[in-house]
């Protein structure tokens, strides 16, 4: 049974979950109707089925390897990057002036989940690029966008970026790379940047490094922060590779995953950089890049999660076990037909429906932010990201861990490769931010309106929930109860003046508004097929047995520092 | 900051959670004097620290190989081993007849914990040694008690257990190995086993397998199954080894972690084997290795999780990354001053706790059985086991996934070690019977007795806890009906005739058993210390923000079994 591209149930939420037509709708979007939409998925369903998912073990087990200073790929992903490219998909959701396709993020959104699913390692290629074709489009100068985007969007040259250094992680105003003006325009950047994904590859073409550093005017922290292109060629004017820029890869990590995603130790000794946006307002830029990346990450996780719930759910159906309930009743005879399998595999597709509707609905917002200039729809979609990238991965990491659980012994022999997806998607809840800063970010930043998106987002769920009562009470009532308990632990947020006292339970608040949120969305798509049907049995089923993990999310969300700090470092470390 | 084994955790636990001081009271274990016991742990955590730790990196990097035949084990591991022997620490529960120290499992058990936290690798084979002498002094002749148990406390031998084949995993019935009698008292055995621990190893000595398999008359599944000696090498009569049996390592798994521990597949043909138990009874002599092999195990998970934290908090206690919320007002500087920082440390602390005590409280079940005869104790070891195996790996999983959670990007870099607990401790979930099978033995097989044994332990919990009310009412009261929802559980779980009812819903409810035996736990340690200290601060912790998790894993529990078959193949597959 070969990977299968979610492609109906992707479908499914665009029509019937995140009301993907509101952004078909616009005039900006116009052309992407539902005939368009069809033929894309099928486009991209095919890629990933054929190309990409039979190289995702290559990934694992001919891992990215730095040979004399030059990163060789694993076998296999130079051709399947190719065919992405060559089909123009790099560009789906980048402006038409420069080649791109000027289609919603929703649909490169789905593209993402197919990619991550059937290739997790060589899916983060693109994912950068996207995020580098983004901040170009938004904050380059036109000399730079008009050398740079077409390349990217071509496929023909790839993008990264470089925020972190050894000392500074989360901390990213720690950093100490210097950026120097070299009096021609152009700067020299110095300094060492670590966990660079796709740092280098043999694909062909420039890879084109986004580096943050600091000017020599540059104040101390995230204020001083500068952003530059330091591509690893020096083009021509032509748009030809000239001379090799002054950086290089220093080494390659050796991770517990993703080991088809090369991830260098990058060294600039006086690089030649190009500015992107002002001077300083390095870090806004990046955000762009960062905000676009951390949906993607969600993304990756939900799509990992994909990929395990497949593979699982083909084990439990040819593997047998003895006597099973279903014995002399229509069963499969496999595993599949045991309780506990079962509750497994319907646990692992309840969350894959929460996490994809999320990050869809999340792109979906920031499609209809850039088509209307909404500020309700920025607003939505800046809260939604932090949930959608947090909830997503660590979506990934549960079901890939059930996923292990469903092969039993099978599960943690690696010949298998359900043990790949344990280990390549646990970095999804570390990169672009660890989930921790997301929610941080969720509770903070996202709430800085008084709260006034989360309401937003809260009555939505809740008038949606008052109307489902009448046809579907037994699925809306234990909903409505547990929108009004998110609504109290985020009036218990908004009401914490000190910070601290939401970011102690800010991680349990973050899952514990996706369990609502999914609820609402299972509930959606239950009434979207009359409440019978697969959609309404899978809804129930997370109604009942998902959802009520909400109330001891949002009671931890709720506690407030003072047990925190009370547990000293001795009463830890005794 | 070097491994440092919780000698102090293990006590407090002892003396003021698990009341030990009953066991030592018996005759059977009058020895085990305060003294002795400190004695012991002192000379068990200098042994884990200085000898065991320091080899645990070079398990993972340095894996067990078959080479030309043979195993060749991991850099130090045969040292290590043989440091462990020479203490005499296989027999420390071993009866003193055959050389053993006759001490009681609850000191076994804390040098697990302490030799699974520095090893896990190299601990697994002690551990099945282990089970091997109980198996053999409860069911083996004494001839075979004679040859076999005094090598196997000396350390001179080690055990295994050989249950598993291709097609016969969790359905251990189904297996095919075949014994032929060879007329002259030994049999012939033959047939493949899988997943084999510990199959082979350089460490000098014999491998004594326990293998079972189907006489010629044995009727098909389990109650057709024999338990047979299988060593490697046919010992001559004064204990000498004698020639090589029929048996073959045919290869090494290639696992995600544990690599420090070869895990076999084993060809037996025809190879000599000598009856263990009466014919056709080889399960219920397996199961006595079993159940103490289930309680190993979780120690295992838990011992994985205190390394992982150690670990953990090392790091955070020196990497700093900006401006901590405790700035100026005492803090370390360092990121674990940092809310989410801290939460996580806390989570861990207290559930690592929380393992140990339901870990030791079973180990105290088993030996005041032994101790007393009593069906009570018997009983309540017998229930505590499952959830002690489940509970104590999935905290290994939880707090090591957080571990690596707390180092960043770090976490995922092979070299940092944190990323090798989360690999090694992923199977504890998986052997000696799934934490699936676990939960379902104890809706199942552990209710028999219409749930005395449980509600037996639901009184106690809540007539502690309803004292408790007096002196510490803000910790009791949440406890008081939390224990009140378990009860309710319990109960639904009894009325369901048909077990499917149960299973649908049994790892759940394991779980939400041991959240609310966790809260037992921490508040005896609370009131242990008039309510003021680190343990009471921790059991705050626990008590205000993991507890309250009990009730949607409740809830789910009780779901019943309609919506999970509602969810047909179709559905999971579309």
């Amino acid at each position: 049974m070969p990977f299968r591209a979610p492609v109906d149930d992707v479908r499914f939420i665009f029509d019937h979950v995140v009301d993907f037509d509101k952004v078909a709708a616009t005039d900006r979007f116009a052309e992407a109707s539902s005939d368009t939409v069809d033929a894309i998925l099928g486009e991209l369903a095919r890629l990933s089925e054929e190309v990409w998912a039979p190289i995702n073990r290559d990934g694992d087990t001919d891992p990215a390897m730095l040979e004399n200073g030059v990163v060789r790929t694993s076998k296999g992903f130079k051709e399947a990057f190719g065919a992405l490219a060559e089909g123009g998909w790099l560009g789906l959701s980048a402006a038409e002036d420069n080649g791109g396709m000027g289609l919603p993020l929703a649909l490169t959104s789905a593209m993402n989940d197919m990619l991550s699913a059937s290739c997790l390692s060589l899916g983060l290629n693109p994912l950068l690029t996207q995020g580098q074709i983004e901040a170009l489009e938004n904050h380059a100068s036109d000399a730079l966008k008009a050398m740079y985007l077409p390349k990217l969007i071509s496929g023909e040259w790839t993008g990264t970026m470089n925020l972190t250094e050894p000392q500074a992680g989360s901390d990213v105003g720690a950093l100490r790379s210097k950026a120097v003006p070299n009096g021609d325009g152009t700067y020299a950047i110095s300094g060492q940047k670590v966990y660079i994904s796709w740092g280098d590859h043999d694909f062909g073409g420039n890879v084109c490094h986004l580096v943050l550093a600091r000017l020599p005017d540059g104040v101390p922290g995230t204020k001083g922060i500068s952003l530059f292109m330091v591509p690893k060629y020096i083009p021509n004017e032509d748009g030809s590779l000239g001379e090799a820029n002054s950086l290089r890869v220093v080494s390659l990590e050796h991770k517990m995953g993703l080991h088809g995603s090369p991830t260098a130790v990058m060294e600039y000794d006086g690089a030649t950089g190009w500015l992107v946006g002002e001077e300083h307002k390095g870090m806004a830029a990046m955000f762009t890049m960062m905000n676009n990346a951390r949906l993607g990450v969600g993304i990756q996780g939900l799509g990992a999660a994909e990929g395990a719930y497949q593979k699982a759910l083909e084990f439990a159906l040819e593997r047998k076990q003895g006597r099973t309930p279903l014995e002399g009743k229509g069963g499969t005879g496999a595993i599949a037909d045991f309780a506990d399998v079962r509750r497994m595999l319907g646990e692992m597709r309840a969350d894959i429906f929460t996490a994809r509707s999320i990050a869809l609905a999340c792109a979906v917002a920031i499609d209809m932010g850039h088509a209307t200039g909404e500020a309700e729809w920025k607003a939505r979609a800046a809260f939604l990201t932090p949930i959608a990238k947090a909830f997503g991965t660590e979506t990934g990491m549960r079901v890939s861990e059930m996923g292990m659980q469903v092969h039993g012994g099978m599960g943690f022999i690696e010949e298998t490769g359900a043990a790949q997806y344990y280990r390549d998607v646990r970095v999804t809840a570390i990169y672009e931010g660890t989930n921790g800063i997301q929610a941080m970010d969720l509770v903070a930043r996202k709430m800085m309106d008084k709260g006034e998106t989360a309401f937003a987002l809260i009555d939505e769920m809740q008038a949606f929930t008052e109307t489902a009562r009448a046809s579907c009470d037994t699925l809306a009532e234990p909903l409505w109860q547990a929108i009004e308990t998110l609504r109290e632990a985020t009036e218990w947020m908004l009401a914490q003046g000190d910070l601290n006292e939401r970011f102690a339970g800010c991680v349990p608040y973050l899952m514990g508004f996706a369990r609502v949120l999914g609820g609402y969305y299972h509930l959606k798509a239950a009434l979207a097929e009359g409440g019978e049907g697969p959609r309404s049995r899978l809804a129930a089923f997370y109604l009942k047995r998902l959802l009520p993990e909400h109330a001891g999310l949002l009671a931890h969300a709720t506690a407030g520092a003072a047990d925190l700090y009370a547990l000293s470092i001795e009463d830890l470390s005794a």
